[in-house]
């Protein structure tokens, strides 16, 4: 097991009318921004709970924080928080709501220009206004997380920051409030939580067992529960499970003292800030045609998978490792996220173009072993297709 | 799967060579009080590692913290930090110095006679010296969690307390400490930190997919590398990985959300107050016994367990059950820990006094369903003779 340091102080609350607890997590005297996305926290009354829970408080509101999102909105509510000189942001959302309120966070305790902060991937940041989430998508995992992603239109830029600053300092996590959630959501969402553990654990082995036996709990649950959660929306455990399993798949825990890969997540945000293919569709395109093409060098963790988490015992390695591919595609599938680049009507022809990309950004030695070169890459676009 | 707070903030610093950053994770300014327990630290070096990582800073030290430490020792140390003005803690050693730290650290900022702390089991504590810990013994996941469990040899209690003001600021875990322990230590850690993970496990099942994978996952760790660390005692593959798993399995992370039975440890708890047994010896006694005698309620998590632990899968449901709790006791009794009262000289004769114990203590409907009576107690406590 390779050294680490695992801190995660955010706290949860996790359950139904936990949203009505929120008032307790913000301080009394806090002047509050509330952030969101588009109307569904309006339309299935999460919007309502946290104003009842807050009835009383100085809250002020911005919504429209779209997915993938962009700078230019950010900005906007930056603007609105300097102004109403907001010392708590509550995002209301999911992942994107929760990202771009990071960066709001940031920036407003930042001196200088604040896409700095995606320049320098967060290295700079000394500060940030204190957050509290309440998370209706599970997913991305930000609601317990020190990351955020945020694209920039002007520029096609999306970019990685992480600083501990704006580590929520709480979030609710009420399952119910899934239960409205489009179809195509629950499975990308399912789907993103999925590839952020393959990310973590499919690897190669330095021998950490707890992290193993972890993200294949994880996994099991969200291949057990994820086609559930799109056949019975309404069904609460189903729902529990899901949420609490995307958030464990990236809060730091599966991930410490291992090494991780996340060249598919690089290669993924090229294919949105090009294409706009929604973030999971991205992943469930390039995680099997990378595991393809990286299967020598993960070897041994493609064998460990097959069979903890797909039960596959026949064959040889080779076949084993086909088998263990090929379920993680059918299950994509069987989500209803469609696993080629084809399927969103895109060929071959855009890969020079997302390779131009991954130049520009500085992923040319992607990879648990920075072997994801760009000639790589583009092997691995080409098996997308 | 029920509705819970998970908040853990202790900082884990994981790994060779860690105990070196100590002077990082204290207050430069800080008043610092080193507490230790009998001579090992001395000799392995662990002490030495400490004095030298604290160079130069205003350090007092505090040795002879016992196992089951005792209120009358605490005590000690509470005058001298008082006399010291000491405004920061430093655990070094397992479990009972950790534990007996978190009594001094609440009893420093308490007013009144400090043993009330372990009469209202820590609900009227407001606060306490800050704490950090270097674990020297993995066992009892004191070192990431907010409970401490003191004795008082006047009055032969072995009480409680809980507080999130005692949580560790950060821990130090180095596996490579744990090469010089004692193989009784060594085997008395792993079967303190399974049976952690059996009371919050071993119940009935809420639907709560993700904590039982973890639990499961951690049982898994501790029986494949349990016995190597009595075989390999100085493989630090083998030691990171029961070091993790120890304080992974009492961090609050696999209770969270789920039924928690605790009976075993109050039992166990009352034959070292009156017996003297070290306590991986009481929970290796009364955990078969306990699971015999509560099969019923426990039927469906019984079964779990040996299919997805032991990988029972033949025999009809009482057959496997009998499996499965035969595999403990000889995990248990593989480690080196015996299983019967009788192996350590006692007999039936002691019951009566170990049930008036449990009854002043109050512990009069103990379990996940508080159906541990004190005649069911007297049942276990029979069968594990």
């Amino acid at each position: 097991m390779n050294n680490f340091v695992f801190h995660n102080p955010t706290r949860i609350l996790f359950g139904e009318n936990q949203i009505a607890l929120l008032a307790g997590e913000i301080p009394q005297e806090a002047r509050v921004l509330v952030t969101f996305g588009g109307g569904s926290v309006q339309k299935n009354g999460v919007m309502a709970q946290v104003r009842h829970a807050l009835k009383g408080r100085t809250v002020y509101e911005f919504g429209g924080i779209e997915p993938n999102p962009a700078y230019e909105t950010l900005s906007e509510a930056i603007a609105l928080a300097r102004r109403e000189k907001i010392d708590f942001l509550l995002a209301v959302g999911g992942g994107s709501v929760i990202d771009g309120t990071k960066f709001i966070a940031a920036a407003l305790r930042y001196e200088g220009d604040d896409w700095d902060i995606m320049k320098t991937r967060g290295a700079d940041v000394i500060d940030a206004v204190p957050i509290g989430c309440v998370l209706t998508l599970p997913a991305t995992g930000s609601e317990m997380n020190a990351g955020a992603v945020i694209s920039r239109k002007s520029s096609g830029d999306k970019l990685v920051f992480h600083t501990p600053h704006v580590q929520p300092r709480f979030s609710v996590l009420d399952p119910s409030v899934c239960y409205s959630l489009p179809t195509r959501q629950t499975a990308n969402g399912v789907v993103d939580a999925f590839v952020h553990i393959a990310e973590q654990y499919l690897t190669y082995p330095v021998d950490g067992k707890v992290q193993d036996r972890y993200a294949e709990g994880l996994l099991l649950t969200l291949i057990e529960e994820g086609p559930k959660a799109l056949q019975e929306p309404e069904n609460y455990a189903v729902r529990a499970n899901v949420m609490w399993a995307a958030t464990m798949a990236l809060n730091g825990l599966i991930g410490a003292g291992v090494p991780q890969d996340w060249a598919t997540h690089m290669i993924g945000h090229e294919i949105t800030a090009l294409h706009g293919l929604d973030h999971a569709q991205t992943l469930a395109v390039v995680l099997p045609a990378l595991l393809q093409e990286m299967r020598v060098s993960k070897q041994e963790k493609l064998l460990q998978y097959a069979t903890r988490v797909w039960n596959i015992v026949d064959g040889d390695a080779d076949a084993r490792i086909d088998a263990a591919i090929g379920a993680t595609r059918d299950f994509f599938e069987r989500m209803g996220v469609k696993t080629h680049l084809s399927d969103y009507g895109l060929d071959g022809s855009s890969i020079p173009a997302l390779i131009d990309q991954l130049r520009s950004h500085g992923m040319t030695a992607l990879g648990e072993r920075q072997a994801v070169t760009l000639e790589v890459s583009r092997r691995i676009l080409e098996r997308a297709v």
